[in-house]
Parts: C-alpha cells; structure tokens; sequence
C-alpha cells in the first residue's frame, strides 16, 4: 500500500509490517496491536515469537527480495527489529513509494561499522580511536595502530562475533578475513546504554541512562540496572552523547545506543542500534511509554509519549541452560520467581531452546534499585529453561 | 488435555482457553502470551479482539456443548472472559477431569442474579434489601415489597438490560417478563468497585478501590478514577466488603466488585463479575500487575502479583460515535491524544464501529489524579470512532 504523504500520520488500523520476528519484533506486535494497529511479520521461522501475536507472518528470509516485497507491498509501513536486511530491495521499495522507517539510507550506514563511525566521527561525537584496514588486515597494519587493539568485521557481526580483541603478535592467529576496522582496546569501567527515540518532526526523548552488568567469570550479561550506578554528571555527558548521536543519525524511530565509560572517566560511543533494544527491555513495565510503543509511534509519525521512570528496575535475560542440549522448553522456578514482587516475566515462546539461547527475561520493579537488584539475582538462580520431552 | 492433578500450578507453554474473545479476553492474551502461555479462544466472531492475538480461535456461540468441548480438551485449562456461557455443558466437561477455573458452580452461582444476593446475604454481605418474586411480577408483589424499588431479571442481564426502574404504580409498564427478583432502589451518593483475586490457595490480594464517574445527561459512564475519591474510612470498609464478598465466592481468579455507597453512607454489593472488569483497565498501566495477568496467574494456580499502583490513573471508554451509522472503524484525534503525557491508548481491533459500542479506551496516568483526571477529559473530547469507507 502507498501512503498518501510520507508526513502524514499513520493511523490505526492501518497495517505496520515488521522485518524480524524475534522478541524485540514481539514486543512491537503488542504494543501497535494495542494502539489497534495491524500487523504482518518477515521471518524465516514460521510461528517466529512475533508472528504467533501478529495477523499474518510471510515466511522468508531477510535477503529474499520478493519476500520482502510481499510484506511491504501489504503495509502500509514498514519498520524492522534487526539490522541484517537486503537494504538494496528496501531502497527499491522506498523508490516505488513505500514508507519504511528508519530509512534504508540509514541502515545501510549502521550495517557498515566502519560507515558508522566515519559518520559519528565527523558529527564530533567521542569514540574510541578507530582506522580503516585496506584489504585483508596484515600484521603491518595492526603494528603500525598499536596494541591492545580490537578488530571488528564491517559487517554481520552482531553478540560478540566478528569482533577479535588483539593484545599484541601473538593473537594474529586470532585475526579474522574480510573487509574490517581496527579501534583502540577501551580500559572499561562500565558498560552503558541509552535508550532515544526521534520523531518524524525531530522531537527527541531520551530514557535513562542505564548500566549493564557482566558476570566476569562467564563474560555474559548478569543483568541491567535502571538508572545506571554513575555519578550525576557521567549521566548527564553520556545522556548528552547519546542525544547528539541520534540527531547526528537523522532517522526515525528508536534507537539503542552502547557507550562505555573508560576507567579513565571517558565516554565514547560503542555501536548503535536502529530499533529497539535489549537494553530497553525494563521499559516495558518500569516506564510509562514503553521503547516498543515508543518505536511504533515515531515511525507511524505520531507524537513521542512520556519516557518517565515509575520505578527503579533490574533486568535479566533467560537463557537455554546450558545443560541438556536443544528441545522444546520446559521452564522450572516460575512459581518461585512469580512469587517476588515486581517480578514480570515474559517468554518468548520460541519452540526449542539451546544451550544459552535467549529464551525470555524478567524485569524487577523496586522501591529502590538494589531492592530491584537483590530480586534479580535471585530470579537468575531462580528460573531454568531446559529441553523438555516433545508435546 | 487433563492435567496431572488440580493442586499442581499450569506451567508455560501450557495452553490456555479462553471462552470469550472480546477486549477482556484479548488483554488477558496480551499478558498470558507475555508468560509463554500459549493461548485459544472461542467466539461467535471470526477474527474476534483475542482470536486476533491468540494461536487460534474456535468459532462458536457460548452455548454449543461441541464447540465448547473443542476448546477444552484442546487446553491445559479453561477461563472466560463473559458469563454467558452454558454451565451444564462445563460441568460435564470438569467431571471428564477439565480444569475449568472459575468453576462451572461458582459461574451457575453468579449467572443467577437472585442466587448470587441469596449466597451473599448468607454471608453477611451488606446488599440492598432485595425479594424473591415467584413466578411473573404482579402489581400486588411490587406493592408488598413497597416502592421504589429495582426489578432484575435473574439472568442474563447486562450493561442495565435486564433492570428496570420502578418508582411507583405508574411504572408498571415497564416491568420486565420472566423470572425476576425486586430490590431496593439505593439513593446513590457514587459508584465503587474493588478488583479482587483469590488464588488456588485461598491467597487474596485486593486493588485500589475505585470510583465511577457518570455523564449525568447520557447516564453513561464518563470515567473511571483510581483511586476513590471517599475518605478513608468509607475505602476501607468498601474494601473490606469487596474482600469479604470474593472469599464467601471461594472461586479461583479475579473478580470485579461492583459498589454503592449510598448517599446515607451505607455501603451495598451492587453485583460480582467473576472474571477481569471494565473497572480494572487502568491496572494495565497503573499497577505492577494488572488484573489480566492476575487472572492468567490465579488461573493457573501461580502465585499472585503485587497490586501495588504506581501512578494515580482516570480511565474513559472510548465509543463509537453516535453519528455515522456502523461500519469499519475510521479514527480521529489519535495523534492530539498521543501528545497528552501518559494517555495510554488501548484499540480493540473490532472490524465494525457502531454507535456506543465499545471500541477502545484511554488509561490516562497522573502525578495526582487530579491532573489524570482532567487529562481524561481532554481525552474524551478529542478522541472519535466514527465508521469510515470500507478499505
């Protein structure tokens, strides 16, 4: 479907598709399904976490041009929960007249890390030192930048993959083949995140700034804390970032942004999401316009809502555990945890789970952050998901 | 499918049916699928407001013994979202070993309204003085019980059908056909209700009391304030009454309690509705956990949530407008109502606007509820359903 004006507002029941049926695309479906939207989902699992709360899934994959023309041809617009989208289909949908949001433009320039920083770095927004590799990266290129560096595959890369931390010539072995940047190793003190959405007018609201925290024996994400453990003027720079990052991006919609803070005291940006994020998750129940409403919203061209904290919140993934191999999930523990107020459990309803397959989460609302937090770790050793037998 | 045994909680990805597709029963899949469960509906309505989000829907009326039994055996546990269902053909469906929850009697119970006062009165639960009627009504049994009073249909009645107004002799036209019962008519200073849930073990956990805002011109409900604008003492002993009423029910789940608080401040039980009620909407937004997934947790024998409110809340239907006829919905004022911080929109997705049918409502959140409340009004005027061309 054509829109009649790309500044004219969508509205219900005007049909949204989404590209990407995993979680964050779920929790799209909810909320435009509440505001009375339709929705239609492009994933290549049928019945995809998505697609089971959606009103059609088209089954295809994300490079499958005519899958895509199927979707977007049925929407009247279309947005996205995942980055790894043919964007040369898209930019040809958006020739014909279709409304995808954000832009291709846009994340063709995210897909490319390389692009990305290029981009920032010229809109003055602080980063890790950072320089092309001509080529296959070579142990010249690597010495002449100096170590302790990263190296990050341009694109594809996503969970830790594609990216090599090299401390020096004896991790060459390590390097990885294909067109790849180098940046300067970031001595962390913590990991941050912010949460911003921008509107089709401009208008920008930014959630608060949030902390991630890594279990350091399993290098895996214990939890998130809402707000993040930062003095207030660490907020208030990284907030400030964050902002100037998305407007120096253009695009509409919501975006997560990854900063760390150095043990030196600085900032610089990490990546950037063009979509709801993981980060964002304790929105759902902690803030009055939750990052997926939000999302809906600024790509529908409707006004942005309220980004205000009710109340300090915790967040833990739940994982396949990594006992017991892949099957149909069985959950053990949800009694306990249902049990501990302002405990919200979701479930994502996908068919098997895997050895630390991301399965669910669970946000705790508390009367004060290390109440939330203490809740947290109790729901980590609380809820497993297992392979159970077939049904 | 037969559980293993009734005392044992039903665990995700359980399937839950729900006998019922309208808002009620799609906000209660919003939350059930948010656990993991997997969710059926049954409606008279192909692609009904839960069928929409549910994995499937059963198309059938609330009295088809097949269709019924079809939903059931396919379900690890039976709710509803409406009364109006054949208890006969649930009862023979728990006696096959079915989880049905409310129970077959406790909804016998509550579908006949004269039963339902009598069950009370045994307990001790202030009510309007009320009589039984044998047979049709007569002028002589209206003039022994003494005017004015209220005539109730005992069953089936909804929305004020079913009720009629006699203020004295002259009303006599308008008493209502069939089995009836009389009460008498309050002199009501407000309308009150209470959201009660009583788990499986006999946990109960009340929500805010809550006041009904009536447009004195329309007689039509103009909004829903949490919490009760009442002094102290009267929220207490209209929670306590509210209490008392679900624990003599000793049903399992959520139940709305309907109140007057008479202009004598006397407080009577108007009716019970045993399943998540119109005034609980706001707890979507404004509570830790809102009614629906506190149903789904009762239900399912989980422990209860925390009904902790965290932000005053007023709450409006939204109707379809009286002028234009029925049709698909067409909405107008979205975006001006988005722009009101912390006006929730909730779209039930029905195919077809008519005038004053349901279609929507707004949970407005406030710092006091003075600001909700006022924001709730803007709201109101701002929002229209109105049929629209057929796309």
């Amino acid at each position: 479907m054509l829109p009649m004006s790309s500044s004219q507002a969508i509205i219900p029941p005007a049909r949204i598709g989404i590209i990407g049926g995993g979680q964050l695309g779920r929790m799209m479906t909810q909320k435009a399904k509440r505001l009375g939207f339709r929705v239609a989902v492009l994933d290549p699992s049928p019945g995809s976490p998505a697609g089971q709360l959606a009103d059609f899934q088209i089954t295809g994959e994300f490079d499958d041009g005519a899958r895509l023309h199927a979707l977007v041809e049925r929407c009247d617009l279309t947005t996205y929960d995942l980055e790894g989208i043919d964007v040369v289909a898209l930019r040809a949908l958006e020739k014909e007249g279709h409304l995808i949001r954000p832009s291709a433009d846009l994340l063709e320039l995210i897909q490319d890390k390389f692009g990305q920083r290029s981009h920032l770095a010229r809109h003055g927004i602080p980063q890790p030192e950072f320089r092309a590799i001509e080529g296959e990266a070579t142990p010249e290129q690597l010495a002449a930048f100096g170590y302790p560096l990263v190296q990050k595959i341009r694109r594809g890369g996503y969970d830790g993959r594609g990216v090599a931390l090299i401390r020096g010539e004896a991790d060459h072995s390590k390097l990885l083949p294909g067109p790849s940047y180098v940046e300067r190793l970031v001595d962390i003190e913590k990991e941050l995140a912010m949460i911003v959405a921008r509107s089709v007018d401009g208008d920008m609201k930014g959630y608060a700034l949030v902390e991630m925290v890594f279990d350091p024996r399993a290098n895996l994400l214990e939890m998130l804390l809402a707000p993040a453990r930062v003095a207030p003027e660490i907020a208030q720079r990284a907030e400030e970032i964050a902002m100037a990052t998305v407007e120096c991006l253009g695009g509409v919609g919501v975006f997560g942004v990854e900063l760390f803070l150095s043990k030196s005291g600085e900032i610089v940006v990490n990546e950037v999401a063009p979509r709801p994020h993981n980060s964002g998750h304790y929105t759902y129940e902690a803030c009055v316009t939750s990052q997926f409403e939000q999302h809906i919203r600024a790509v529908a061209g409707l006004p942005l809502g309220s980004v205000e904290q009710m109340r300090p919140a915790a967040m833990g993934n739940v994982l396949g555990h990594d006992e017991g191999g892949a099957g149909p999930p069985k959950l053990d523990g949800l009694a306990e945890v249902l049990a501990i107020p302002g405990a919200m459990v979701h479930i994502y309803g996908k068919a098997e789970t895997r050895p630390f397959r991301k399965m669910g989460h669970v946000t705790v609302l508390g009367q004060d952050l290390e109440e939330a937090r203490l809740k947290a770790l109790k729901v980590k050793d609380t809820l497993r998901i297992r392979a159970g037998e077939q049904r």
